[in-house]
């Protein structure tokens, strides 16, 4: 089974978006009071209430599964599958009535990331990726493009504020190689970069919610996605990621990260 | 005539955006070959096709009227009214399927602006402003909100690589003293900040044709939006702008660009 039984959670990964859009949907663009939690990122009662429905709907469907989501910790997490979800990926998009946030849900085999997925419930792009599958965009396969020069990749990061310490002089090095760097896409730029829009994407500080569901979707379009040292990205990784269409345009990036 | 007979033109405003968007459209999430400008800035097919198809409606439309466009140069600026145009507003976020760009139309009077048209054609959100009138989004009123305290501001700005030399520590400034700083939404932003979802937007290197149109839709939604020293915005202003939908946001804002 090379999809590590991804496919037979599928019809529950699309129920837990299908759960999960409508309640982003009524808060979107409406006034909302938004906490500051310990690490100073904003949670807002979406957040909330939809990893709290996405929780019930996993409980009494696979109540052996562990769970570790964004806003409510982690539980079962020695259990063979875990999902890993994260209701708003983008809370500040989100609470700013931008529409590039999304829902992440992802679900980890024996510590393999084996299904993903994307979904943007404000403008209806959803993306799925099982182990072994071609990665869909609303239902259609896609794929990575080619780019086997790093100088002529466009970057996506969601904010330059997101690399800290040694990680600046790392981001700024690759920056310096690329033809172009935009911000500001959240999740949503994974999409695209599976969907062959654009070359390369390099964040820092994520936490497993933020890149487990990407795995699946990036490498059944054909792409890459690793740490900084190229190593897999497992619940444990230390959250500086690198995801490529083009495995040349990955080679490169690692070095000038690590250069 | 309060609004310098900006209502006039209203119409052929809508004609304008009308005939951009399917444009836009039909080159999005295409493949497209993408130059650089002199400046470094992308422009494609897209761009030049839609101002080019501007261009040929105004001037069978109002062929006295002057118009200053972002791919094709000035034509009669001296005369009364002048038409302000940046056929695709973020050429990288279009290059990379990113949905946050959009076509601006703005029409100025004796240096005055008095109808600006914000219109996405990848989501269908389109704001109109006209002098003296309330803004609307998507044909529905909409307002700034109340923000007296610049420490809960949410600003944003396009990136923030476009503050050269002395405008980084001026950004620098003003971003230490808002809640949170977002990248990444182009024109977009400037809508949001109209529909009172954001409070804050400050930006730098901007040409006429990219803030010429967002003047009536700020000001109809109740907001400000000036050079760093407080002056109007006009054809010769020096591309620092700083918009917000709180007088007193403003005002703090403009004592942190310039303090």
């Amino acid at each position: 089974m090379t999809d590590n039984g991804a496919a037979t959670f599928l019809d529950l990964a699309i129920r837990l978006a299908d759960t999960a859009a409508p309640i982003a949907q009524r808060y979107f663009r409406t006034p909302l009071e938004i906490e500051a939690k310990s690490d100073a990122s904003p949670v807002t009662i979406a957040d909330k209430e939809i990893e709290t429905a996405l929780r019930a709907v996993l409980k009494e469907a696979v109540p052996d599964h562990g769970i570790l989501g964004e806003e409510h910790g982690a539980e079962n997490l020695d259990a063979a599958y875990v999902w890993v979800i994260d209701p708003i990926d983008g809370t500040r998009s989100f609470s700013i009535g931008k529409p590039l946030f999304g829902t992440l849900i992802g679900l980890v085999h024996n510590g393999v990331p084996v299904l993903g997925v994307i979904d943007n419930p404000a403008i209806h792009e959803r993306w799925i990726g099982i182990k072994g599958k071609p990665t869909t965009f609303n239902g259609q396969p896609v794929a990575t493009r080619t780019c086997p020069d790093i100088a002529q990749a466009w970057m996506t990061s969601t904010t330059p504020h997101m690399f800290l310490g040694d990680n600046v002089k790392a981001f700024e090095n690759l920056k310096g190689q690329v033809r172009h760097t935009i911000y500001g896409c959240d999740c949503n730029a994974y999409g695209y970069l599976a969907n062959g829009y654009l070359d390369l994407v390099c964040e820092a500080e994520l936490k497993p919610y933020d890149y487990i569901a990407l795995v699946p979707v990036i490498e059944g379009a054909g792409g890459i996605i690793t740490d900084w040292q190229g190593g897999a990205l497992g619940l444990d990784s230390d959250g500086r990621t690198i995801a490529a269409g083009d495995a040349k345009a990955h080679g490169a990036a690692l070095k000038a990260l690590t250069g």
